[in-house]
């Protein structure tokens, strides 16, 4: 049987899925491309041999890290998301009616052509008229912009290496801060809390200078090696635990109870902090 | 490198983990038994080409196994505990000083002399004067048992396949609840809820069949295939999500809070057990 390995950076363990055809192989200026078909999870979409999205299982990824910053405010109008060229993201942000423009960031318009073609389903938001494409870097992006009138900015980048690494500096957080509304706030994924606790821990720091209120939830994420995945969440002054519209959308997971339940506990989250908990 | 790649029963995708090392490889009469060392978990207990158990995170499972139906319950004071050679749940039951005995059921008297030799600090309970050991099949020890006297019955099984199967059935289920005192609890693992959905939904109705109250949580399992563990439980009373005696013990994932957290929320658990939850 012809098999992919996953090589993930950090993970302790490498991922091994079986191939039934390799629908696509390329190289972009910024990483290599290959959409191959799985037995169990159709296609998947691969970025320099790791595994970004599959067809049967992206909704988790993509609802947990659109949907919980969009219901903790009122009616989200204006929304970046940088990276996320499949196009999920910008997909689930449409599903809220407040939203008046989206503009949608990514560095590698590759990603974005290679997902038009072979992941419809989930660059089926990308056309939409509120959708506003800028091919450029994220960090960029929010650097160069005065005004502050974005709700939400929402990060869908691969892991914290190489290109992607701009996202995760203080710089960058302040430059997103600088650009959201009084009510805004960011969330971003910052891989596993079983296999990179030690890297959520620090972006959590870092978020702390930048904005006074920070938090972190978790969602079950299978081809995600170490699964148990950690989305931060900065925020100018609400807290994102709240649901402040009301739960009127079609999703497959997430949920006004999974929304609450995907938080960390609050002693647990201060043990987590303070280094206290052991693996 | 040397690599192990796991072979675990309908996970559709296979694990594949370096190896510094093989410290045991046996056969008993049940199956093949290997210890091996990974440079990231440790040591790790390795039964039919499958992870049971590694150094670094068997707490997470052994924690979510034994803790929850042990504290929904005011004073459990006979536990039987099904499987789970390693010694790992024996370990975290005898921490709830009500516990007068502990009957341990193990099929295979192998994997406990490999435990005690290679993970002594998993199997550090085992010699503990409160315990019994008896090597049989957990289902001949529950349907043998005449009195109603246990309090927790908790099956820590292999997969549900093979020798296993015979902890999966409605007389084995009618056998366990027999034995149960009138606010008796049991809990078995059953999968992952991202591979093996249908299977989790099965064991739950079949354990409706047998107790007046069933319910599921979840724990993440970095090691078990699918990652997001679903725990079955069948209560002749008591609801499971209450906690009824104090959270005084040394654990370093379950906590009163993580107890509340893991169950299913409501809604989510109707819609799954309708099958509308689609993935």
């Amino acid at each position: 049987m012809i098999k992919f390995t996953e090589k993930a950076p950090y993970a302790p363990v490498e991922y091994l899925y079986d191939v039934e055809e390799i629908l696509y192989k390329g190289k972009s200026a910024f990483q290599d491309i290959a959409v191959i078909k799985n037995s169990y999870y159709g296609k998947m979409l691969i970025l320099d041999d790791v595994v970004q999205i599959t067809e049967r299982d992206e909704f988790f990824y993509h609802e947990m890290l659109a949907h919980v910053v969009m219901h903790a405010q009122k009616a989200p109008k204006n929304v970046v998301v940088i990276g996320g060229g499949d196009g999920g993201v910008v997909r689930e942000v449409l599903k809220h009616k407040s939203v008046e423009k989206v503009f949608f960031i990514e560095i590698d318009e590759a990603v974005i052509s290679v997902s038009r073609k072979f992941f419809p389903s989930v660059s089926s938001g990308i056309d939409d008229p509120r959708v506003e494409i800028k091919i450029m870097d994220g960090a960029d992006f929010v650097a160069k912009r005065k005004s502050a009138d974005i709700d939400a900015v929402i990060i869908d980048s691969t892991d914290i290496i190489g290109f992607a690494r701009s996202l995760f500096t203080d710089d960058f957080f302040s430059s997103v801060r600088n650009c959201l509304t009084e009510n805004g706030m960011f969330v971003t994924h910052t891989e596993s809390l079983h296999f990179h606790k030690d890297m959520v821990i620090e972006i959590q720091e870092v978020l702390k200078k930048v904005f006074p209120v920070v938090d972190l939830y978790t969602a079950p994420i299978a081809t995600y090696p170490g699964n148990w995945w950690a989305f931060a969440v900065g925020s100018k002054g609400l807290s994102p635990r709240e649901i402040r519209h009301v739960y009127d959308i079609d999703t497959k997971y997430y949920s006004d109870e999974i929304h609450q339940q995907a938080f960390l506990p609050k002693k647990f989250y201060e043990k987590l902090m303070q280094r206290k908990l052991e693996w």
